[in-house]
């Protein structure tokens, strides 16, 4: 399967994803779909600083609402993330070769046997 | 090995990635190192707008600059990457759930036989 990257959706699902707080919402939907109110809980957030994260991920696609008036659950489309990955993994190669040279490094810098920890 | 996420870190390397303009850089500096001359050529931008999208870059650790006083060529560092792609792995099964869960609908929906296109 080819993949086409939209590159406007893409710039959407890293801004949406440029938030520890909704990052935190689309691991709490990653368990299972949850009411608003269900999502402020644990983030001790007002319900319209939520909403409005909720929203952000709407837009970009990562959120589903339900439709039921009272009662209308979130859930978790994962769709942009496998993109988001499949993204990420062009640039395999390079982190590979990146970690191979810093292996290298390492080797010659700490002498055999010492227990020298690197940050 | 265990990965652990800085959560502000991610947060700046996907605000980072929100735009496509440094996208493209970044996607030029995979193939090697380069100039901002070099870099801006291909965007048809100022130097200045150039300059700015590679000091977020830079900022985000995705570019790593030269000293020498002239010629200071930017570099990829693609460690950043590494952190987003296993930070958007861990959302593997739910999206293969997803798709398994579309197929299983796409089956439903066609008769079989039928040349039925999906968007």
């Amino acid at each position: 399967m080819t993949v086409v990257i939209d590159e406007d959706r893409l710039s959407e699902t890293f801004t949406a994803l440029a938030n520890s707080t909704r990052r935190a919402i689309l691991a709490r939907l990653a368990e299972g779909a949850a009411t608003v109110n269900e999502l402020a809980e644990p983030f001790e957030m007002t319900l319209p600083a939520i909403s409005k994260h909720i929203k952000v991920l709407q837009r970009a696609g990562l959120v589903l609402r339900g439709h039921r008036a009272q009662y209308r659950p979130c859930a978790l489309d994962a769709a942009p993330l496998k993109e988001v990955s499949t993204w990420a993994e062009q640039y395999r190669p390079v982190w590979e070769a990146r970690f191979d040279r810093m292996d290298d490094y390492l080797k010659h810098l700490q002498p055999a046997g010492k227990d020298r920890r690197t940050r």
